[in-house]
């Protein structure tokens, strides 16, 4: 069976799910136009995740894609926090940023019952998590929801694992792909691999279809994703310069930089890797300090990024972005969704 | 004009040069296949390039790439020399090797005055250089020869300034690629990009033919390689497991091991990064130690390498592969680069 018959959807086109940049409005124009939408949950809680399904339905009819997080709650370390704090503490000083304003908790939140609710009420699709597969019981009453479950796989053991936890389809995640790698198996960098190996290395090995993500932006790089063995190919990057994302204006302006050609994977600003553009923080910092688990890291970084947005400065902010950014144009997401599903459905 | 009629050659197939795993042999058989054989030239000195290109000349009138690194020379830095002994101290007591017999001085010459004369002597149809070019008179002199210059990239950057050089063509050297990185205007390893964004940029903003280097190792990389914008591929690691191949019954066996799938980027067998399969060397030092400036790292690695490889083990020896290598079969190279060659000639 095809992607496209599996998820009822007509190109062979996921949007990737981008939390903190994206909602309901970029999902439904990809659903739309014949794609498959994608409603991150990473960072919502429960009714706001209701809220934003009840958003898409009013929209379109078309099945969607809703992504959570799989990470184990981490419990706060005091001694990592303070550490990091102390890292920051040239910045706080130089923004005047009180760091006993900072928030504390985590800012995103795994997959849970209260999520495996919203679920059942709302009955998506396709459901796909990234940071591995929650807990048995949980993944069980999403499978009973009627749902397809996809995953991320970042090595060929995590592509196994996937598959022998039933999964429907695994997502390749090269090295290139711009955001958080959703790496759980492994935690060295070094075992991480192109999109040009990994893709062609899932496709041999697993007996199920195969999504491709990383450096697909257009209809040369969708189409070399199946020749390589893609049944689909999903895309985040690319609907980040689409007016229906919600990235910022700071985003943008630095995707459509030539400095967009060097990202890098960090994990400066949530604590686990996530690839994006080289900033101040970055490159002051290093790309890989040590920082408090994920996603705590994240809110000794937030009033940082907030006063330098105030000031008209991305030089806290995650600029999520694959390696092929300067080949992203500012289309609408749904023309976009159709050139790359014209040339991702070429059985050429 | 193609890549086939500017180079002479059947197939846009590139042998890769691959300095101490192959010689005129490797190179004759690509050629009389159809594809460009290399001949590398990074651990010759000019009387044994001599003979290798006397010995292909005997078994081919084709068209063949001879290749050479351009580093500079780097004075001996006792201090640091020091300190990668102490490094390795532990290790020359297991092997009870003595560092008292490690040789000194460089076990690689970049490209000089004696190489341009053997190429003045030879004519080969193409060459090519790894780690940015020569100085202006001595490319001169090659280009004078009648040889087509082509050279390896690692970003942007670097083919565009190998274009303003006025090279023949340029090698995308993708992050999937085994053995040394060509970097020479970065040496940040975080610049380096994945096949699959490094082709597409390189394809748009060159006005030369790109040739694809990294991740190719068979019928459906190769047809990928073609759709992404390359106008030849060039094959490495494939290439390795041949029986044209000098390459060692343990670098053999390290390739077919499913541990092969584990690669890293290492400057530990050279002092310059290189990609090859975690042996021990790499996971008890680490694949990014301090070491002597490229190539004086070797000389205290190559004792061990010859202790240990007598008693069978591959602890020390550069296992130079590609992040493919489990899809590259024992076969023969004039069959390996028909195959190869008919997929990359398809123009679908």
């Amino acid at each position: 069976m095809t992607l496209e018959a599996l998820f009822d959807i007509r190109y062979p086109i996921l949007q990737a799910p981008m939390a903190g940049a994206q909602d309901h409005r970029l999902a439904a124009a990809v659903s739309l136009a014949g794609g498959l939408g994608a409603i991150p949950a990473g960072m919502l809680d429960a009714s706001r995740l209701d809220a934003e399904l009840s958003a898409y339905r009013a929209l379109t009819e078309r099945p969607c894609n809703v992504n959570f997080f799989c990470h184990s709650s981490p419990s706060i370390d005091d001694t990592r926090e303070q550490r990091w704090r102390e890292r920051l503490a040239p910045f706080y000083r130089e923004l005047q940023v009180d760091p006993a304003q900072i928030a504390s908790g985590p800012t995103r939140q795994p997959f849970d019952a209260s999520m495996a609710e919203v679920i059942e009420q709302h009955r998506p699709a396709v459901v796909s998590f990234h940071f591995g597969l929650p807990a048995p019981e949980l993944l069980e009453r999403v499978r009973r929801s009627g749902a397809k479950v996809i995953a991320s796989a970042t090595t060929l053991d995590e592509g196994l694992w996937l598959q022998e936890k039933g999964v429907d389809a695994v997502i390749a995640q090269g090295l290139e792909a711009g955001g958080h790698r959703g790496m759980f198996l492994e935690s060295d960098l070094s075992t991480q691999l192109g999109t040009f190996a990994l893709l062609p290395q899932l496709a041999d090995a697993l007996e199920l279809p195969v999504i491709a993500a990383g450096g697909i932006v257009d209809a040369r790089t969708a189409r070399a994703a199946r020749v390589l063995g893609a049944a689909a190919v999903q895309v985040g990057t690319a609907y980040l310069a689409t007016p229906q994302s919600l990235a910022s204006e700071l985003h943008r302006k630095a995707l459509q930089d030539p400095r967009a050609r060097h990202t890098v994977v960090t994990c400066a600003f949530s604590g686990r890797p996530a690839r994006g553009i080289v900033n101040r923080l970055i490159r002051e910092i290093g790309p890989l300090p040590e920082t408090p688990a994920f996603p705590l890291a994240s809110n000794a970084i937030t009033p940082l990024r907030a006063r330098a947005e105030s000031l008209g400065l991305d030089d806290f902010t995650p600029l999520w972005s694959g390696q092929n950014a300067s080949q992203c144009r500012t289309v609408d997401a749904g023309q976009l969704t159709r050139e790359l599903g014209e040339a991702a459905s070429d059985k050429a």
